[in-house]
């Protein structure tokens, strides 16, 4: 009973940590896209549908624990988060990204399923093979190109310092937890080196917006397609 | 990386379908439990947490559905269903089971993991070996007593008919969806007969409440503890 996993080719996602630009490369691919005339959808994880926005909130926020240490304080479990994350995940596959994809659309997602592979399997220590289950058994989909801006944690932490005033659940960790997600996109791009681009997130962000056209460009030329 | 599933002597839970007499059922439950002077904790799933609460609220509520077809309408897919359900479920082990088997006191809650092979697995067709990895994995823990309050679909039906002005997404199934759930749980009943006590939930309420209270005084009774 283990279902296959489909990777497609309009599908593509971005991966990266805080402060990576994820919103400008998101920009360029919508832009590469559009000019060659494909219907592009733009969407996010966790979220991308009304549901699955709703979880998202309540695996992001952080109020009660900001509150202290009263009786509403209660810390989310690292088993419940990644169970969030992929309830999200099957709604939003369901909902917005298989439709999209079968009437020729091209998806483009800021997150998909690496980012529990690296935050809640690299950096909270759950098992791999749980988080490939759970992939198998409701996703069932893969990018076809999956494109990480790739930055040094203190630098990508310097960015983002005083952007948010109240840094979410997962923004809250500490550094040694973003070292461990940085290592495991690292690592899953390098061990798919067909699906990944590594994207050097410490360049300007115009020479980053460059390269990931760049990448996205040379994915839609290169066959098979 | 299997995890064990613990059976614990102190935790009950009670399954059943809609208008089996649960609520009566709890009552005889934990009147047995403080007469002897131990420490009952009453709870219920999905939920038993604030946060289970509300994840709760995201999987019964029916409004969207309700409101008809239009952009807003958004049906939950089974998968998202169940990956609530232990997403719930994992925090509800965490913040309330375990605790309160640690420090001695005697669970009893209002559905467990029976629900989700009844409901999601044979109501809604997913597979039981993947509810069984979720629940080594995210759950590891069992009721040494499951007391299943069998009632008849149509009877508990009638029963409940006016009860709810606004019945959830489950309540809204149809018979046939509940007559699997029912024969689930009494094919899981008949497969553990060391764990579960079928009750008659056909008698009269004061009946079943005496016969959930002798099968809870008995489970008492009985070694080994």
């Amino acid at each position: 009973m283990t279902e296959a996993i489909l990777t497609h080719p309009r599908f593509i996602s971005l991966e990266g940590g805080e402060g990576a630009g994820k919103s400008t490369a998101i920009a360029s691919i919508r832009d590469v896209l559009l000019q060659r005339g494909h219907e592009v959808v733009l969407t996010r994880e966790p979220g991308g549908t009304p549901l699955a926005e709703k979880i998202r909130a309540l695996m992001l926020d952080n109020r009660q624990s900001l509150r202290g240490e009263g009786d509403e304080d209660e810390p989310l479990c690292a088993e419940a988060e990644l169970l969030l994350a992929f309830a999200a995940r099957a709604q939003h596959v369901r909902q917005v990204v298989r439709p999209a994809l079968q009437r020729g659309a091209f998806v483009v997602s800021d997150r998909f399923t690496d980012s529990s592979y690296a935050y809640q399997g690299d950096g909270r220590g759950l098992d791999p093979a749980w988080i490939a289950a759970l992939e198998r058994r409701a996703v069932g989909l893969r990018p076809g190109l999956t494109l990480l801006l790739d930055l040094d944690v203190r630098e990508g932490r310097a960015r983002t310092s005083g952007r948010d005033l109240w840094p979410d659940r997962i923004e809250s960790e500490q550094d040694d937890f973003f070292e461990r997600v940085r290592a495991g996109f690292r690592r899953r791009a390098a061990a798919e080196p067909a699906r990944f681009r590594v994207i050097d997130a410490a360049l300007p962000p115009r020479e980053v917006g460059l390269a990931v056209a760049a990448a996205v460009e040379q994915w839609l030329e290169s066959p098979p397609r």
